[in-house]
C-alpha cells in the first residue's frame, strides 16, 4: 500500500463519505470513467499549456513591484526544471488516459459528452493575473488537483470490482509524485515557500468539497 | 539504417540542398534546437487538441451532404484508434522534447523567443471547415509534417555532430511512425484512400519547401 499520509495533511478535508456513497453506485460508474478520462487529458493539456506560456522563462506580464523591481524572468535551473517535469507529468497523465479509455472499451462504455465540473473554476478563480505569481499560483492549483485526485483514488478504490481497484491503486504513487513537483516547483519559483497561498486555495478547496454541487464528479462537492 | 524511402515516395519533393548548407551553419544550430524543441511541443500540443475535439466521437460542425446525408459521428472503432493513436503520438513528442532540452542544457543553449515559421500555416490554409473533411484534413496535414521532419532529420543528420547525429537518426523510426498513423486514421475515418486530399497538400508543400522564405526554420523554405 501506497503511503499518502502527505496528501492526507496537505489536503483541507477528506472526501466526504457521501460523495463515496454516490460514487459506488453501479450507475454512476461510466460517468466517474469518463469524467476520469476527461481529467487526465485535461492535466496533460494544462501542463503542456504551462511548457507552451513558459518555454522561454519570460514573463510576458510582470508587475512593477515595489519592494523590489521586476523579476522578468525564470532563472535558468527553474525554466530547465519547469519545462522537463511538465514534460513527464504529461506522458504520464497521457498514458493514464490511455489506460482509462482502454478499460471504457472492454466495458463497451460510450464516451459521451461530460462538461466539467466546477472545482477546477473555482480554484483558478484567485490565481493572480501578474507574474511570477501568475505562474506559481497556477502551479499551487496543480498540486490541490493532484491531491484531491489522489484521495478521491484511494478513498474509491475499496469499492471498486478488482480491475478498477488495482487500477485506481496504481495511480496513487504517480498522483502522489505529481502534487510534490508542482508544489516543489511552485516553491522553487517563489524564492521560498507558499504556505501563505496554499492556505488561500485550501479554504476554497474545502468549500468546493465539502458544499453541496448540483454536477456530480470526480472532483465534485456533496451530492445536491 | 532506417529505410525511409516509403517517405521519401509521400513527398513531393527533397529538401533542396541550399536549406542543407544554411542548416549546418554552425552560428544556426541553437535557431535548429530551438525550432526543433518548439516543433516536438506543438506537434504533442496539435495531438492533444485532436483528442480534445473528437473525443466523444461527435462532430460539431457536420456538413448535409447531398450524396448520402449527414456522418455525425465517428464509428467507435475509429474513434477509439484516433484517441489512442494521438495520445501515443503525443507521449513520443514530448519525450523528443525532452531529449531536445537536455541537449540544449548541455550545451549551455539559451530557450529564446522563436516566432513560428510558415510552413504550418500555409498547410493548414487549405483545411476544409465542415466535418468529417476537417478532421480528415487536419489528419493528412499531420502525415506531411511528419514525414517533412523525418526527411530533414535523415538530410541534416550527415552535417551533425555524432551527438546530434546519433539522436536524430533515432527520430526517424518514430516520425515514420507517425506519419503512417496520421495516414492511415485519415483513411479509415474518410472511409477510403485520401489520394486526391494528399495531391493537393502535396502541392502547397513542395511550393513551401521550394520558394524562398525569409524565415529560417526546421520547415522552411529557400533560404532568401
Amino acid at each position: 500500500m501506497i503511503d499518502i499520509s502527505h496528501i492526507l495533511e496537505f489536503l483541507p478535508c477528506p472526501t466526504p463519505e457521501v460523495w463515496v456513497e454516490e460514487a459506488r453506485k453501479p450507475e454512476n460508474l461510466s460517468l466517474i470513467l469518463i469524467d476520469h478520462a476527461n481529467n487526465e487529458l485535461k492535466a496533460a493539456q494544462s501542463a503542456i499549456a504551462i511548457m507552451s506560456r513558459y518555454r522561454t522563462g519570460q514573463f510576458a506580464s510582470a508587475r512593477d513591484k515595489n519592494e523590489g523591481g521586476i523579476r522578468r524572468q525564470l532563472k535558468p535551473q527553474d525554466q530547465f526544471s519547469l519545462l522537463n517535469k511538465m514534460s513527464r507529468l504529461a506522458r504520464e497523465e497521457l498514458r493514464h488516459y490511455e489506460q482509462v479509455l482502454a478499460i471504457m472499451a472492454r466495458r463497451n462504455i460510450t464516451y459521451t459528452h461530460l462538461g466539467a465540473g466546477r472545482y477546477a473554476g473555482q480554484l483558478s478563480s484567485v490565481i493572480r493575473t501578474f507574474e511570477p505569481e501568475k505562474l506559481i499560483d497556477t502551479l499551487i492549483m496543480g498540486a490541490f488537483i493532484e491531491a484531491r485526485s489522489c484521495e478521491r483514488f484511494a478513498a474509491l478504490s475499496p469499492c471498486l470490482d478488482d480491475e478498477l481497484k488495482k487500477f485506481y491503486l496504481s495511480l496513487l504513487k504517480s498522483e502522489s509524485r505529481h502534487f510534490q513537483d508542482y508544489l516543489t516547483l511552485a516553491e522553487a519559483i517563489n524564492g521560498g515557500p507558499v504556505d501563505d497561498r496554499v492556505m488561500l486555495f485550501a479554504g476554497i478547496e474545502q468549500d468546493t468539497i465539502e458544499s453541496p454541487d448540483p454536477n456530480f464528479r470526480f472532483h465534485s462537492g456533496i451530492p445536491a
